[in-house]
């Protein structure tokens, strides 16, 4: 069974670069000199195919659930957790509940899978594929039955939120023992040995971080690689990882901006450009976690991070700080005074050059 | 002649410590995992002397000037720049006349001694003790006597924000042909080679970097090089960095937050750092400018810095940037939700170990 792969995202207009380029040359600065700012920007504008790029009702998007997988032991915490945080962000509480707030996003939680049932809740996206993944040592996390629905899910809600005029949304996640399927994932496609992929999570020491390593081994074993990444998402994933990945590609497919958070987020785009590259044109990497296999999993995406604050909580805490950033880069080209509106002698003529740096 | 060492800089409150670190370790998140957000809360608790800290009234002050030793060619842009920059930024416009209005920041321009009269303006402090400094190749750029009036300014200027109620500031300047002072100051003070100490600031050429660091070295082979800090200063720095000096220092008699900008504000700092070392307690140390030295100021300082986007710009901009990012963590220290509010389980036993990481 081969998952759908021709996904409707536009190409980015490369005829644009140049334009971009000469509109951030003449604004009244050196040359270059709001360095990544700049860069975002250009990246602001391909998206938008627009010389004057805006952020409109920017969206979190922190997609939770739980993991078969916490049966044997790969997490320092209760799986409790997971439903409680809930909870939690919807009262604006927690990490991504605050930073939500101060950063100015429109924070939406999903239950994509989590072992609860939540009463109604106004900022609540019910699309709960089932009560938690199954434990993937011993067989598929979801099957690709509900591994489709719950990838089809989040395309669905970030296609509403596209028609209700969002163009950059965040994406988050909650889910106690969730480093293990992100892990898992991160291994079969980035190609590397288990143990270069797991970290301790939440907080597990050394030889919890050695168990996880040998649990993720086992279940991939016993379970096998297959050729599509999808394939492997369905078995070794989770339902919010599933969830984000379908998000991620609709997002691109609507060319919003997509803010990709920490380390579960980024094994979601693994998978995603493992189904279409083009998804990666859309995200900017909000920061590089401070669990050890992010930095790796960036590397492998030729991916350099916005930020480097030693973060390591997920929940779109890193994205909703980057995006913070990005209000300054998109304001850089749409905002800013050229040379001639500050009245500046224009100076972009100087360029600079690549002066060999004494170390 | 000797300068005033002595100020009124309160010595943060160690005991606090631990409460801060407790307050922050029941937040409802693995502990420290908020990383470099949490470690600046702590900074902020202890700078205001309190366990909930809060941002008040935040002020970039921008302070211009302009520089006799442009004479000698160590600049890439003409000099009337300096002045319509004042102007553009006056009007909102350039990059931080841009992102102070973006991050929330209130701007205010300070001539400390640009080469140019300007009308009266609302945000514009008139600060002037001349109209430029001297060419320090052949003589002090200053002198003591106006290096002294410059430093006392910015020190008035900052203790009448302070009585308005300001309780961060971030500091920026505009001056064409401020990197030479600059990295005068830097070689001096950190004892570095002239050569490891310049850069293409606004876009020199590989010759040109040279020839500057030629110019910097005849001045101090030239002029001396005086034990002490300030008296360097008044021979080889300009009017808006004496300016800056000052100005943190009392920012740090007022305990207010100093955001540093890049590599002039730094050089700013390590003049003042050199004249009372409790000064480095207050600053924020907001991001790794692309100017080759001020890594190396960062390092003489054992400074580690919130944000690295490739700025090299000056102004502010890198404050204002990274302001928006301490919203973030003085929000986790003060209204992020605890264990206890959130009725999440507990997890603060729950310590990160050193994990030896395969890399």
């Amino acid at each position: 069974m081969k998952m759908m792969t021709n996904f409707n995202i536009p190409e980015l207009n490369n005829d644009l670069v140049a334009r971009l380029q000469h509109k951030l040359d003449n604004k009244a600065k050196p040359v270059g000199s709001l360095g990544q700012l700049e860069s975002l920007a250009l990246q602001l504008g391909l998206i938008q195919n627009s010389l004057s790029p805006e952020l409109r009702n920017p969206v979190m998007l922190t997609v939770a659930a739980d993991h078969g997988i916490t049966a044997e032991g790969v997490s320092a915490c209760p799986v409790e957790i997971t439903w409680q945080q809930v909870h939690n962000f919807l009262a604006g509480g927690g990490g991504i509940g605050l930073l939500s707030r101060v950063y100015e996003m429109d924070l939406w939680v999903v239950d994509a899978g989590v072992n609860y049932q939540f009463e109604p809740h106004p900022k609540l996206i019910d699309a709960k594929v089932a009560f938690g993944s199954e434990n993937f040592r011993y067989q598929p996390a979801m099957g690709m039955e509900n591994c489709t629905k719950a990838f089809n899910n989040g395309r669905e809600i970030v296609r509403k939120f596209a028609g209700q005029g969002t163009n950059v949304i965040g994406f988050g996640e909650m889910g106690i023992g969730n480093t293990t399927p992100a892990s898992a994932l991160m291994s079969i496609i980035c190609g590397l040995p288990v143990e270069e992929c797991v970290g301790p999570g939440a907080g597990l020491n050394s030889e919890g971080v050695q168990h996880k390593a040998k649990v993720i081994q086992d279940a991939i074993d016993k379970l096998g690689i297959s050729e599509s990444a999808f394939e492997n998402l369905a078995k070794f994933g989770g339902y919010e990882i599933a969830t984000i990945a379908g998000g991620m590609i609709e997002a691109a497919c609507n060319r919003m901006v997509i803010l990709v958070d920490g380390f579960i987020t980024t094994s979601a785009l693994l998978v995603a450009q493992e189904m279409d590259r083009r998804v990666l044109d859309y995200c900017i990497f909000s920061h590089e976690s401070d669990e050890q296999g992010h930095r790796k999993m960036l590397r492998h995406m030729n991916a350099s991070a916005v930020l480097k604050l030693g973060l390591r909580l997920g929940e779109g805490t890193g994205a909703a700080i980057a995006y913070s950033v990005l209000k300054g880069a998109v304001a850089v080209l749409s905002e800013m005074t050229s040379f001639e509106e500050a009245q500046v002698i224009n100076t972009s003529h100087i360029r600079m050059e690549e002066v060999p740096k004494v170390s």
